[in-house]
């Protein structure tokens, strides 16, 4: 899945504005966040739902930056002082400690407005471009807003110190980290024109990918080490938060990884019917499911 | 330009997410701002200028609701303790007052996404409606992002306690009040399948009401009591902010809010030549300027 890192790379620092001498420091703020060592998975979700639906890098990679300046927005506000307060992300220096609070809620703000006026980026959609923009709008705006991502950071701030049932985690991760998942592949597949069957198994992939990513985040937190992990391990239990480990147990929680990777492959299905190479997006679920940090 | 005041907030309302159980308080904190006694000045320019170019009211609402939005996220985030840490707006608590900071950060958030999301209700824009939203996406994105209104707030942190020029003053001011002031005047005239030169009409009214009226708040701040005014008079001294009155005096200033709204008026000749009713946006401008508060 990293064949385009640099084309998306070069591509999101391209859409950012040039030259802007007094609003500079808002747009390197912007710039900073944006290059900090992302591993632009959704951006590559994109790109291999577009490919697998026949569209081209040329189309989809707006869409797929658009998703990516989302994405790295929410971190910006969710670092801020006011939510997880966090002096460090990605072993650098969070915004809002590099350029100071106000400017790090702004670069948030800056980011997530760039990101629809990215969508709009129409030049290479071919026929019916206009149409794929204004629902490539509606999707992600679905996606991000208060039904969405946001509405999981809500939930997740709202349970903070609590005992919540797993069907409650479920709702919360399918909103806070699968809903933008999920407008990744949808935004991949938009711009490829693809039908609504194909709309559907991306769906099915984006949301079961995201589940068992966050089990296997959970059970990595009691079962690995610092050193491997790369991060505290027992964090979790130290916060008295709910997981799907204290909730429902290892063995129960291993289970459940592997049913939801599954779920993900068989998606893949719908695509490969029609011949479509799904190698890297079956990896990727095995990956997640496989993972050790 | 009150007429459609009731149908303006029927519709802001109704674009709200409805019965979200668990996401409840952030759409709540939404709707508290949403509906706290904004004066719909935006959404009633967009309106005006679609009625000018021919359009419907049915048309232009989502976009001049999507503006509001906006509006009203940038009031949300700018009144945060890490901005300018306002307790009152419009004589009722700021939202994070009442709903707490990261609630708060995370309802403004909500409303800059759902503007996108409004943006993209084409049902009644008939031929090209596609077009017309995506135009008015990238559009909306443009005057309200780090070139627009965004970055005016950034330059804007960055004058504090500082002498600037009346030409840095202005340059901040088009970009902080009147980006978005332009947006709600652009996409009024998108819904309505403008030409250019009625887009170009549009954006010259837009900046000069907008300038004016920034104008004559620097000199109602000197010249004006408390009582009138509403708020503590002298408090641009008191801060040692730059003003248009310190930098160029008040007959100057007096002058230079005649010439604007002249300007104002002046761009509105396009619309007339065409048999268009001017009069609510005349009636707009001199009120602008001759206002006691």
């Amino acid at each position: 899945m990293n064949d385009y890192i640099t084309e998306i790379d070069n591509a999101l620092l391209s859409y950012l504005p040039q030259n802007e001498e007094l609003c500079q420091s808002v747009i390197d703020a912007m710039k900073y966040s944006l290059t900090a060592g992302g591993k632009r998975i959704r951006p590559m979700l994109a790109i291999e739902f577009a490919k697998l639906c026949g569209g081209s890098l040329e189309a989809v990679m707006p869409f797929a930056c658009a998703v990516e300046m989302v994405h790295t927005y929410s971190l910006i506000h969710d670092d801020l002082p006011c939510m997880d307060n966090d002096d460090l992300r990605r072993g650098k220096p969070t915004n809002h400690k590099v350029y100071g609070e106000s400017t790090a809620l702004l670069a948030g703000d800056g980011l997530l407005t760039l990101a629809f006026g990215t969508v709009t980026n129409a030049e290479s959609l071919g026929r019916n471009g206009a149409e794929k923009c204004a629902e490539a709008v509606s999707v992600l705006a679905k996606c991000a807003g208060a039904v969405g991502m946001i509405g999981g950071q809500i939930i997740d701030l709202a349970s903070e110190n609590k005992r919540v049932s797993a069907k409650h985690l479920e709702i919360m991760d399918r909103k806070k980290t699968g809903a933008l998942i999920n407008a990744a592949c949808q935004l991949g597949c938009i711009s490829a024109g693809a039908n609504s069957e194909q709309r559907k198994a991306a769906e099915d992939y984006a949301y079961h990918i995201g589940l068992a990513f966050q089990i296997v985040d959970d059970i990595l937190d009691v079962t690995s080490d610092t050193e491997t992990l790369g991060k505290p391990i027992g964090s979790d239990a130290e916060n008295k938060k709910s997981t799907y480990v204290s909730l429902l147990g290892l063995d129960e929680c291993r289970k459940l990884s592997a049913r939801y990777t599954e779920a993900a492959l068989s998606s893949l299905k719908t695509f490969q019917h029609f011949g479509g190479d799904t190698s890297n997006l079956e990896e990727f679920a095995v990956f997640l499911r496989d993972r050790k940090k």
